[in-house]
């Protein structure tokens, strides 16, 4: 094989990133090489594309490094150490590189080890032709599942771990945000048996997308209704279950607001700096069960993921509204860095 | 209103049951005096009509005693002291009546009190124009679902309970009995989220209702072919869910061979009798999970019956096969009496 | 019987109350009157007596209002309907009135009933020769209980189910407050197994009965110590529990820091307003459990109670510091109405 | 170092085991190898050591191999690969080693692998002075735990699993069984607040130790009035918990009558062959939770086991009643291979 490849590297302190031929990984003895056939585009590769203070405090001292990390693709090889795959298996990797030894992986909690190393943050990521991550991490793919559906499976993880980490069967479940991890809640929400989903979110085009996915109602967060409505679908009660997948104050206030006495919310969403919270009405009084949403448990969630996807319960596919070479990225962020975004999830593919 | 009704009575001890003129029930303080609307026949009906060893033994110094337990119909009358309900409202019944004092009654277990008296069995029943029950066990129906349904709420709750003691979201569900509640286990665990469901039985008949209830898979018993198939299908692993809703030494020998390691198993149907069973292979180095299961959550599992059928989400109108007035009793009670049964659910309607 | 007795009554918008000779209760169909033996004082109580804004919002329209609603006693007299209790039984209530027909109280959770009535805040309460309560909220209690303890199982069942909401075996437990609450959650976590406990407070009198009542390390707020003290215990990991027995900012952000990944947070200290929040790394990067604790789970708590009181595993008697008789309210008052406590928890008590 | 070692071999098809001198292990790039401090004897080594039919079966093709399999030592040397622990470290082991590729391994249930190979069982043990395990296996050990203590958290591991698999603050529970797992049980049911324990046995002296260990009744089976004593000091409701740590026909027939409705029985004793089991009145009526118990979870399990430990919480010992050099085997196996055992948990122990 040639020694060096095409990958998409962060190289500058401010927006863009080149397109650069770079040295093909190296395989450490506990590693896997994967050929990347599908890479699509999180949240995070657009703070980095754009170059936030977050991309600048985090990576400001690590770049060039190659950016990506949602993947799925082919084994190309496999460190002497390595026992669970094999060249020609088809993978895609938790993004979440435990250390192994701290309380939290000891205890089935790697996807918060105290040590996390993040692939395409901490590392050399996948918008390339190949990318290097240890076994630990390699998830091996059910074959009837796509290429670029496969490499959505990270975020659908997060979208999994944070509907599920109670089973919402029977419940009502209200969904902050259209963002793909939003919009992938809905489906995994409706799937699972939820009685009745909303759906808030900013844009048109993905609300449409939500209602595809099953939501029952979408609301623009714009037209500010969200409070009378829901209350009144809810007969005044509020719902089972609020998805925040935003991270904002007014969604916040919104969301402690919205779900019922007794009631659960996760937070994935990340906001920027502190929030103001209610406690006692919003939480205490309500008896809340309040769950922070970090990653996918390791590997129920990704087990969960491939089950929905491979039975062909879930199609994610009316989310995943652009898929593109690598060449082209420079329109595939475009379309997704304006204020009112022009796609779903992006996926770039590779033959 | 009239002081009599015409009600199902169980007079004699032998087969049948009779059509009687009786005294319409007393509405003690605390009761409700329902007008019911719609009354399904159950396994338990079945028992008392045939007259076999359990009826005589449990009812035997009973009779007269009118039959039947699941039903909804319209409040007529409320005692003194009755708050939640009023004349007018759209209703059914918990047949499991609790003493209120118990331990089990004290910590969200009266569903297995420890002094349960059941409806129909114990006391009259809903086999009649009209049935009275403690104010304790009655549940307001969605005006939405029709009569007959919201009569089939009781063996639905079963089912309801059954599968969804833990989630099935993303799991593989393994179904054993194609009567009504393992019909509607099939509709259960495909709205919930199951990613593979089985459905074994031994009807042609009702295994085709398996099939638009959600099963992916029917297999007849008689084929003897369920262990291979299955195994098959799983890869080896075995199944994550296994429901029993038959209770036989057959069935709970194939079921814990193939519940996967780590799996769980719900113990609904009642066998005749004790059964013999491989502890150390089927359940402790399986790491099994095994839940008995018996009645339904009260009254948890009537708010995911209540929001799983008012939602739209789960249908179970293939389920319920025959529709017909009480008059014709005796032709219901043959269509399912046979060795190969003719009928799925029967609902006795009133006008 | 008198038709008169003594009672502890809030007569003006001020500071204090007024020992006044008052009607005997009413007794209802479905009530019980009781004989109050021992009455504790609470923090709402105190903030009644001193008449802070919460007080005047609340019962401001109320007053003349009898106080008080920790208690025991023996039944007096039942109402027509009361089923499960008779006249000289030893009981004391939960303080949760629930309305027994919102979602909640159909479902397990009565405790955050959306309609609840509070015993002493909206209605006349225990500081008095008798109370009245619904047989709903009654509780039978184990004749080996002294009065004064038995008093005291309404603030305990808090610390048991902040404390129990998770199983505590084998870990490491941070409580804050060293009021009643916090001192009662040393005792719980010591006796469920916690493999560490502890203590932060701010009255070196209270510190010293949380030693008694468990606590590993006590730690004086004001010494300004509790973090680095915890971080070096922890070997840096963290605590895997909170207990907010406080509610206030400082607390809120030293927990959230303390608590380690994957760890668990119980809300049980009610703050003055809106309090500041680090969600990502307080609560969504720890993939943090954050509970809302308030009242007792009907009556799954208050069985925990009996249970480890009866059987001897927990005593609190350390706790309550003061006895008396109603007579010395204002002494009573006064010890715990200092800017630094003279008391635990004080009993009135009755003949 | 040497070349060779003393060890405890399993050399022919009968009775007994011989000290000898063998190769020292090898050790594999992701290998630990250990020099054992203590080694304690399991009922299984027992099995090997009498040669029933199991052992027959499972090691007639292995031997000579050495056994034991439950131990602490000091790390000696390790493989090239090895990253948690180095030479010097003092370490456990867990006994089954997992695949590390099937469903259980990749969610959770490592502990129940479905390719599991046992230590001591399918590989050679730990009655040596150097026992090789896989890195994966390996559990650094709290400095505080004596040697003999640290060996024996594998079987207490195995109790840890069987009694709080559920918690068990506040409630009661009855454990079968004056076994070292047995009494081990009683001991982790005390500090974890359980509010009264039974235990059931056969031999005097180790009734004594479940005294020591935290049960407040013990009863010997052959007095035969387990039933009436249980149904008596629980008023007839039964026991919260059942902890089968025998596995016997009539401990399973006697478990399920005693455990009271909606609890929980945890199944660990392996009986020879199949039982009988009473589903209806056992398991479906009384909405019974049965977890077949094997292993200990990896390694939630075994952090608890530590805690307890190091925390000075739980303390062991008076279950370890003999200590002894490995040269004395013969003597240590004839102490519980009476049919009255003569010893609780005996540990050999090396300079």
């Amino acid at each position: 094989m040639a020694s060096t490849m095409m990958a998409l590297v962060k190289t500058e302190h401010k927006r863009g990133a080149e397109l650069r031929e770079v040295p093909k990984p190296v395989v450490g003895p506990n590693d896997v090489l994967i050929k990347v056939k599908a890479s699509t585009v999180c949240g995070t590769d657009l703070h980095i594309y754009e170059w936030n203070e977050w991309a600048e405090e985090r990576l400001g001292r690590r770049i060039p490094q190659t950016m990506g990390h949602e993947f799925s693709g082919i084994v190309a090889e496999v460190g002497s150490q390595v026992k669970r795959v094999q060249p020609g298996d088809f993978v895609s990797a938790e993004t979440h590189i435990p250390c192994t030894k701290c309380v939290q992986c000891l205890t089935g909690q790697m996807h918060i080890c105290s040590q996390l190393t993040i692939l395409g943050v901490d590392t050399n990521g996948s918008f390339a032709e190949f990318v290097s991550v240890p076994e630990l991490v390699v998830w091996k793919n059910d074959p009837k599942i796509p290429y670029h559906v496969a490499a959505a499976q990270e975020p659908l993880g997060n979208s999994v771990y944070a509907t599920l980490v109670e089973p919402v069967h029977a419940k009502s479940v209200l969904i902050y945000g259209d963002g793909p991890t939003g919009l992938f809640a809905a489906g995994v929400a409706k799937v699972s048996g939820a009685s009745r989903i909303y759906l808030v979110g900013m844009s048109p085009m993905r609300l449409e997308i939500g209602k595809k996915m099953g939501a029952d109602l979408v609301l623009n967060a714009a037209e500010r209704k969200t409070e009378e409505r829901i209350m009144d679908e809810t007969h005044g009660v509020g719902v089972d279950v609020v998805l925040d997948m935003v991270g904002r104050q007014s969604v916040l206030d919104e969301g402690l607001k919205l779900v019922r006495k007794g009631g659960r919310y996760s937070a994935f969403g990340l906001p920027d700096g502190r929030l103001s919270v209610d406690m006692n009405n919003g939480i205490i009084f309500k008896g809340l069960r309040l769950y922070g949403i970090n990653g996918r448990i390791m590997y129920e969630t990704w087990l969960q993921v491939s089950n929905l996807l491979a039975s062909g319960r879930l199609d994610i596919t009316p989310v995943i509204t652009h898929l593109m070479p690598l060449q082209r990225f420079s329109e595939g962020f475009d379309l997704i860095s304006q204020a009112e975004p022009q796609a779903g999830k992006i996926a770039f593919v590779f033959e």
